[in-house]
Parts: C-alpha cells; structure tokens; sequence
C-alpha cells in the first residue's frame, strides 16, 4: 500500500477502504507516512468529503491510535457532552457536577481556547491550584471519588488526533466537517462513555456562522457515534451573542457559581439545564426530557451540585472555597465600562468581536503559545432584545494592562447594534439532531 | 505573510497575488515553508485550478529561482522543443541537430523517462560516452562549437521546480495542467532561448489520453510564453501507437540515424521534420512552414545534420561511430517475436501498455531509483492499418534477462488489437495552437 495511491484515489472522489483509511492514521501517527503526504490527503478530504463509511473508519482508526478508557468497575452509566465552541460557553462547569451529584459518571476530556472561543481547561485554571494535567491513574482516582474529573488530553489518548490536528492547523484544512467530526467522536469515544449530548453552536459567535453547517456537522457526528455504538443526540443551539454574561475565566466561574447557587443569567441556566436533562435521558437516569429538567434543577436547587463542585476542586488540588467566596479567584486591577452611544434596543451583538475582544484583553490565546490572564474579561450588561438608555454601559471590561484595552474597547463598541425596534426573541436550543437511542 | 493563509486562500478560489506566489516559491525553494505547507497548496491547486495571471507569476517564480542562461553573444536565434512525453518519441535527437547545422542554436536541456514514457537522457546514455552531466560552462563551449548541446537539468535551472517536482510525485499533484505548464515553461525559458515549439502528446500513450486535455495544457502553455515575451507555438500530436518502430533506448538512437540517413520510418520522419519547420519559423530562419519543411529535409539529405549529430556526440564525450555503425549501441542478447494470433488488419496499439513492456525489460524506471538497461526494447513490425497474417511477426523483443520476457511478452500480446477492416488513417498532427507569433 503506498500513500501517495491513497492521496490519488481520494482526489478522485473513489472511496477508501478501512485497511487504506487504516495505513494512513497509522502511518500518521507513527510518522511512518511523511507529513507533505497526509498533508495533501487532509487537502484532498476538504476537497472530496467523505462518505459515512471512510468518515466511521477515519474515526475509529483515531480512537484506537490510543488508549480507550475503561470504567467497566464503575457502576453506573459514562456520559459526557462536547460542545463545538463559543463565547462565554461554559455549561461544562455547571453540568458535570449536575450529573455526578444524581450518580452519572462523566469522564470529561477537555481542550483549551483558541482565537474567539474559551476552552474548558483554561476557565478551570482559573480556580487557584486546579490542575487539569492529571495523569490517567490520578483521573481514574478522582473519578472513583466524585463521579467526575475534568483533564486535559493526554498523551494517551486518540495521538492520531493531536498529529492530524496540528497538521489541519497549519494547513487550512480545520474546516472540514468529516475531520471535525472525526477529530471530536475519536476524542470523546476514547473517554469510555456510553452516552455523549453534542451542543453544536450556530451563528455569528460560533465556527459555524450558517446553521445548515452545524446541521450537517452534528448529523455526521450523531451518526458516527451511533455507529460505534453509543447513544448520541446534538442540540444545535444559538450563538449570535455569548452566553450568559461574562467572558473570560475567572469571570466565567464565578457565574458558573451563581448558576449553582440557583442564580445566574436565565440563557446559562437554561441550556445547562437542556443539555444536563438530555444527558440523564441517554445515561438511563430519568424517562423523559420533562424529568431530566427537574432532575438537573433539583441538583443545583438542593447545593448537591455546588458541593460536587467543590469536591471535583479539592480532588483536584484546586482552593474549593472559591466556590463560596468567588472573589478567592484572580481578580483585575481596573474596570472600564462602554456607554451605549444612543438609545434603543440591542438588535445585535457581534459575537464573534466580544470573543476577540476578550482574548485581547489576555483573556484567550491569539498564538497557541500566548500565556493567559485568567483575571481579565468583560461583562455584557445588555443583551440581544434588551432596552438601554443612552450613556447607559452596554459593557464592563475588567483588565489588568492599559496597553491592552484601547484595541478591546474598539472593537467592543463595534460588537453591540442598537435600534429603535425590539427584535424578536430567538430560541436558544435550535433543533435537536438524533434520539439518542430512544426507544 | 503567512503560508497557512495562502494556502486557505487558494482552497477558497480567491486569486494570489505575485507576491504570494513569490512568497511560496522562494520559501519552498529554500526550505523556509515546510513541505507539509507546499503540500496542501499543491493539492488545493489541482482542486481550484489557477487564473493565468496567477500561471504566469508562479512560471516566471518558478524560473527565476534559479539561472536563466545568457546566450547573448551567440549571433543567431536560440531555439528549442518540448514534448510532454510518449512510447518511442525520440524527435528531439534528429531535430537538435538539423536545427544546429542550419545555424540555429539549440540549448536543450532534457529530462528522464519514468513510468510508460522514454526520456532523451536515457537515450543519449545509450551512446557509450555521451555525458548528458555538463557543467554550465561546458555546456556552453559545446554550443559555442556545434550550436547544439544536450543536458539534464543543472542546479541551477529552476531549482524551485526540482523541489516542486518532487512533491508532486509523492502527494499525487502531478496532474493539474497549471502545476504541468509552469514546471515546462520555468524550465524551458531558463534556458534563455527566443521561441519554442511545444509537441503535445494526445493518445493512449500520452499522459493527455483526451484531446480536450491536451489542448488546453497547450493553450496555457502558449499563453505563458507569450506573456514572456517569447514565440511559441503547440502542435497536438498523436500518441495513439508508438512513434516510429522502435522503442528502448539504443533502439531509439539506431532509429533516429536511419532518419538521419534519410530512412527510417515514415511517421517519425514527418514529425522531426513538421518540428523542425516550426523552429525554423519561429527562429527566423524560414519565411514559411512550407520553406522549413524544405529546409529540414535537405540538412538530412545532404548528411549535414548527421555530421552535426557526430559532432554533438564527440563534444559531449560518446563515441562518433556509432553514427556511422549502429552496431557499437549496446545490443541486448536475446530475441523474442510475438506472432499474431489471427490474420486482419491493426486496428488499435495499446500504446501506454507498449511503453510498460518495454520498461519491464529494463528499457525504463518502474521507480526513479531503478537501473536502465540501454540495450533492450521492442520493435513494432506493425503499425496501425497494416495488414498482418495469422503467425507473421506483431512486435520483436530485444531482452537480456529471461525473468523480464514473461510478463513483457503478456502485456505485448495483450497490446496490438486485430480487425477484418482497415481503420482509417489519423493524422500525425492533429492540430496546431497559437501562430508563434507570426506577423
């Protein structure tokens, strides 16, 4: 078998089998295949697409380039959902306490910021101590101990991935959905889990500005995993402003915190309370939708989430009494607030900017070697559809450097479109991909 | 500028700018982007295709990475040919030297065969001597002495399209007619000559199977030289049976001094001598294509071109006599003869399958490492509309090692096609593209 075969029949659109799919991953990840070869193959796919039996083999071949967890010890169902990325997305924080407080296990394997768009490990950096590089036995440790550990990849786990994905990096080949989906099933499948509720994000914040793109993206991410055998569902959910209010990581936990102390912005909630109620229906803990909601508001009404919060903290070796007293995390030595410009209402906010303007501000990374400042941030005081008076602020930002925040601020003031119409309100949770394996 | 944005803006069909193009030339030339960069812009390429303001940055990129020789002080026009490759295409080594002894001046560099197709190097090494490795400077006394010389390509030379190349080959890029034409054109125009006379192969033996194909890479190709200020024209030739009788290298050169002879087969003399007359045009050494057809065929009747060729051959090393004796070529040791299964008329070669038999027996490379045998080959005992007995002689094999007949002999037989009726004769020249700047 040689590559440069498998590069040929792809660009003409012949499909691979399982053995070339496999020669390739193999070859990828052993550096036995030279990159120039898979370079101009992952051209190819963005080229050709995939069809759905190359697309299962491709994700296959990138889980079994590493290790598969194994929870079969544990006694009850694995589950854990993925989210494509967004502003101010940080459901994860709320919803793996929800979950192993009602008795699920979820193994979640997380990744970082990068440009726009926050990532779960650097939000937990935040919390002083935290430390999300637990080797496999230290997860496998804190999972039998709280039902939930949060980590970053490990060496371990899906290799194939982190070749493929640096090489996709620097190549302009990111955005195809086969390799999305490839890259995210073959991560997620090798955390062990029986379940998995993709939040798919659409509109001007999210990777996908066009719904039909989410669409298809989680129709072939639902598809794969239930051909490997789990319960999948994706929820295509609304990412034209951030969610929730705060951007940024320590900004980000402490309304994770509110959430959990039964408050917090009403979209947050909301979609935290979705996800988590689709996560107890696939993971076997509740009947219906209907009683998921209740399961997951009961969890944070009664503080068993915010106590499981806390424990995950401590196991963790983070300062679990961030979690009653946020302001135990870093915090930025100034404030600066954007005044609305006229009066009216927010028609639109671009998204996508408020992400940048963040990460300007230290907040995310624009280099995968920036260093982060979990301090800083901003907080969107007026969303979509709400009313605001001229002079009134539309945005706080919270930084630490002066050099940082005039370009922040720029853009800021270009994010937030204000009208004298109130527009309609859209709904959060677009569509649901999948049953998940209802019956 | 960053090639990873070069790269995505190729994949989304928006136009490079010359700068961009420099950018990737010179950085692949000196190794500054990594292959892996070079790759995905290569593949996304043969996928978006190139505007011809684009062919052309990328050509005149392409030549100026390296030398463009200077011929100035040489008194008449520089001229040379270029064919896109096909089974017993051996025109370049008649047409050299009838263009030189009638004082046009031909700096020809040439390249290797790979795969089905001859290349002239190979031939001339079947000279015992000949040294196709001249230094630039021995190059250009041999022009100086006999207006002809005949090389590989120099470091020198377009080292951007070595590095190019190469990638092509192993990331199965090679096709794509822009990638072609600036490889051809970089190459041909460094080698600072006025006019060009492109032979573009069309047939089952070409790597053009459709005309359309060849057509188009033969518009572009005119179109670049022309935007490079040089005159250019393509003649679309068929390349649906050998060239000629005779395939294998020293079979190749004992052809090309029948020709010389004013013998040898009639379609490959018809050929160097359209070339020729073309050359002569455009060199400004005939007034019309009827007066160069008149020009070529008295240098081979009245021997000057065969003293030229004699003369090349002693400047570059080889040995004269064969000129005068074809015996002194490398002969292979053994015979072989395919008789025909039935009686009929040829109605079709398998052309390419011709040009692999002929590999197989050592006549070419399988792999660009692989060894030449000079002395074996084939010769066709009948064309296309001959008619043939049940028994009489398809095709002679010239062999040195019985393991190589077997398979040789089998795709031999498989090759000829025999029919009741006499196929009507297609022309040699199918078409002429551009008018080389004719006034």
């Amino acid at each position: 078998m040689r590559a440069v075969d498998i590069i040929r029949k792809k660009r003409e659109s012949i499909e691979l089998s399982r053995e070339e799919i496999n020669f390739l991953v193999e070859g990828a990840t052993h550096d036995r295949i030279p990159d120039y070869q898979i370079a101009a193959w992952l051209m190819a796919v963005l080229w050709r697409g995939m069809t759905r039996a190359e697309l299962a083999a491709l994700t296959e071949a990138m889980l079994h380039s590493g290790s598969v967890l194994d929870w079969s010890s544990l006694p009850a169902p694995k589950v854990d959902k993925h989210s494509t990325g967004g502003v101010g997305d940080k459901t994860s924080l709320v919803i793996a306490p929800v979950l192993a407080a009602a008795g699920l296990y979820v193994p979640m394997i997380s990744g970082r910021g990068l440009g726009h768009s926050g990532g779960t490990l650097d939000k937990l950096e935040a919390i002083p101590g935290f430390n999300v590089n637990l080797k496999l036995d230290e997860f496998r440790r804190v999972m039998e101990k709280c039902r939930c550990g949060l980590i970053g990849q490990t060496p371990e786990i899906a290799p194939a991935d982190k070749k493929l994905y640096a090489l996709r990096d620097v190549t302009a080949t990111v955005e195809s959905p086969y390799l999305i989906c490839a890259s995210i099933m073959s991560k997620k499948m090798a955390e062990g889990i029986d379940a998995l509720v993709l939040d798919v994000k659409t509109g001007v914040g999210a990777f996908m500005k066009k719904q039909a793109d989410a669409e298809y993206l989680a129709e072939l991410m639902v598809e794969t995993g239930t051909r490997m055998g789990k319960k999948v569902v994706a929820l295509i959910t609304d990412m034209n402003q951030p969610l929730g209010r705060k951007v940024g990581n320590s900004l980000e936990i402490e309304e994770c915190i509110e959430v959990m102390n039964g408050a917090g912005p009403a979209d947050l909630r909301e979609l935290c309370i979705e996800l988590s109620a689709w996560m107890f229906l696939l993971g076997g803990k509740s009947k219906s939708i209907a009683d998921g909601r209740a399961m997951a508001a009961e969890m944070i009404a009664s503080g068993r989430a915010r106590d499981t919060f806390r424990e995950i903290i401590r196991l963790q070796g983070g300062d679990p009494g961030v979690v009653d007293d946020p302001h135990r995390l870093p915090q930025a030595r100034h404030e600066a607030r954007l005044p609305a410009p006229v009066g009216g209402f927010i028609t639109a906010i671009q998204c996508e900017q408020v992400g940048v303007a963040s990460m300007l501000l230290g907040g995310g990374r624009e280099k995968k070697e920036d260093q982060i400042d979990p301090a800083v941030g901003l907080i969107v005081e007026k969303r979509i559809g709400e009313r605001v008076k001229q002079g009134e602020t539309l945005c706080t930002v919270r930084y630490n450097l002066d050099s940082r925040l005039g370009h922040s601020m720029d853009l800021l003031a270009r994010s937030f479109e204000i009208g004298p119409q109130q527009p309609s309100a859209a709904p959060l949770v677009k569509k649901v991909i999948g049953d998940g394996g209802r019956p």
